[in-house]
């Protein structure tokens, strides 16, 4: 039994037409004999009603109950087209988190998958059911519901696709791919056919907005293909897949940016590790994500630490190194708030020594001043200031995309 | 461990201000050292936009989907309810009927409480949590979800009260209590302080509409008393409790009417009783609930019945019996649509004999033509034309309410 995972975001399920039409694809797909698990958000909009409603009772909405509130709008989605697929005749079935067992830790508002048991599943699927299932949300072995965070029900689909070993999980969404920039910057940009479950992980991280790098990793680990496509119109959008089996090998896959990211840099540090690691675990036990790190080792005995956060975590971030530093004498700290990212992605970068030399030659040429630099295997990341992003984002997809530069 | 329970409609928990207002209500009380359990409906009207949703996607939805839809109304008002309390300092917990293991028969838009085990309840109350638990809804063995049907919160409300043994049950809805008559109709009617179960019952099964029979029945079983009160301001409203305990004995407790009655009437039928069980055998598996039968043997070898129905029923009930006359020659069916029944209600009436020649008089006076009658221990009900249901409950009502007639 070949299982095929559809995913559908809020816009699809955003009113009763919108759902006729989504029933209706649902519907052809599983004439074609696919056994089909679909998983649906919310209605676009309502989760933010949803939250706009907690704000007026609380201040601080508590987690599980806001993930009570939260978890009603997939439920409503779900059986709203469970029955719309019914009324075409279909047998059809609609699940919450909780009646499919989508077993989560026990976190509120941002919760992992554990587990899935797939047994009521396939029992559904073998009845000749169509089953949706709600998106984002999950449940504890304490019966408690919670939610998976941004892009959750992209993770559920995943999930499910992994756990039901499915050929293929398509995620619908209001882009119609994944692009070799961001479109509405770099109007050159091409969708990219296919691209690796590595390039992918790189372009989320570096900015791409497209999918939740929790999803890429999870479908690397089970090898899963995951087609991102648009739910209007029936154009093949971007497989994610395991890189061997992507025929054209292109050096640079693609070129991603961020904007919103702030610089925070202590010089004037004694040269011990400790002091260190103090720092970055002080940060971390306020959940604030660090970026890129670049450790300087000055000419005397001192050292100097900059990194980069999202700029909606820099003032936590700065008031937390501004006590650290007190510790030191001399150490001293600044901040640079507008600063972005441009990064440079590509499987081929493996095998194609000079890139990074390339990348810094052409924002030298547009007079780009780059602040710090992270590479990996396959991705150079240069930080600069948020004013030049765009510019920057054009000259390199110029330079590597535009002519379609092809490893072969 | 002393535990109240309360229930808030669906005018309680319209928008923010009335569910802060409900929340303050509720932490004065939990102030006082009851251990509180809240059932909540869901918000005022959502229950139609939600049905209004379901049908833009199907013509006839299916229970199962309906009721996971519908359930969205109550963990929305649940969990901002709890939010609004947590609010105020106080700690408390939603539960949907599934957390809080309502378990009920595996029957949609109208199952039956199965039962409710305390212990998850009690653990919550002993931890000094207010728990408040979604009305209305409640889920199988199988995790499905499912609603009770009209009245349903009341029902939890009721259920919640037998099963933990509280101290009492406060229901807060939009009337202050029960009337010796509908005030809408007789302007004279007083609120009731004190009601017997059994007049209750009478009460509701005769057209009040305060409180469903379902939760009288329960809390008769389980002697739980009753405080029917409006959620606006804090006047004592009824309390439904056992008839012993009553001091100030009426003769008449009420005078309760109903106007959407229809009456078939079958002639000609031959003596035969098996005829009459085939009859109501078949009505009854269309699920059409008969009220009141009166049976007449005339001179000579025939018989005829007569019998009540909801209006809502009437076309369906009128098809079945029509196709049951054809099975007998001579038998003739009519029927009429616009009838109403008038019940006169009093747990005194045990005792005072004559109160069935008073009434019978009383609308004999006004010139009331009865059509039928049908007399219980504590009720007599007179089905009459509807155009005179008015008339006949404000003069019962002179006759016996408006002189406060008290039994000692």
């Amino acid at each position: 039994m070949e299982v095929w995972v559809q995913k559908y975001g809020g816009t699809s399920v955003a009113n009763a037409e919108r759902i006729k039409d989504v029933a209706n694809r649902i519907v052809k797909t599983a004439k074609t004999g696919k056994k089909l698990v679909v998983v649906v958000s919310a209605p676009a909009g309502m989760t933010d009603s949803l939250i706009g409603k907690a704000k007026e009772v609380s201040h601080a909405p508590n987690g599980r109950e806001l993930d009570m509130i939260l978890a009603t709008g997939e439920q409503l989605s779900i059986s709203l087209l469970a029955l719309a697929i019914q009324e075409l005749g279909e047998k059809a079935i609609a699940l919450t988190a909780s009646q499919a067992r989508i077993q989560t830790e026990s976190v509120h508002t941002k919760a992992r998958i554990k587990s899935i048991p797939t047994d009521k599943l396939l029992k559904e699927l073998e009845s000749g059911k169509i089953v949706i299932i709600a998106g984002f949300q999950g449940v504890t072995d304490e019966n408690e519901i919670t939610t998976l965070g941004r892009g959750g029900s992209d993770i559920t689909a995943t999930a499910l696709g992994c756990a039901l070993n499915a050929g293929e999980v398509e995620i619908y969404t209001d882009v119609d791919g994944v692009y070799t920039a961001d479109p509405r910057v770099v109007p050159q940009a091409k969708k990219i056919p296919r691209i690796s479950y590595e390039e992918m992980l790189e372009m989320a991280g570096s900015g791409a907005k497209v999918l939740h790098s929790r999803c890429v990793e999870l479908a690397a680990k089970y090898r899963l293909p995951i087609h991102l496509r648009s739910s209007f119109g029936n154009t093949i959008g971007t497989y994610i897949q395991e890189g061997e089996t992507i025929m054209e090998q292109a050096v640079v896959r693609g070129i991603a940016h961020s904007k919103s990211e702030a610089k925070i840099t202590v010089t004037g540090l004694p040269r011990s590790p400790s002091a260190f690691a103090d720092l970055f675990t002080e940060i971390a036990a306020q959940n604030i994500n660090v970026d890129i790190v670049v450790q300087d080792f000055g000419e005397q005995a001192t050292m100097s630490i900059s990194y980069l956060v999202a700029r909606e975590d820099y003032d936590a971030a700065y008031e937390i190194t501004t006590q650290f530093t007190q510790k030191y004498e001399g150490a001293r700290i600044t901040g640079e708030k507008d600063m972005g990212k441009v990064s440079v992605i590509g499987i081929g970068m493996r095998s194609h020594p000079g890139v990074a030399a390339r990348v810094f030659r052409t924002l030298s040429n547009e007079g780009v001043s780059i602040e710090m630099v992270s590479c990996s295997e396959i991705k150079i990341t240069c930080v600069i200031h948020e004013k030049e992003i765009e510019k920057a984002a054009r000259s390199l997809h110029t330079e590597f995309c535009a002519r379609g530069e092809i490893a072969l």
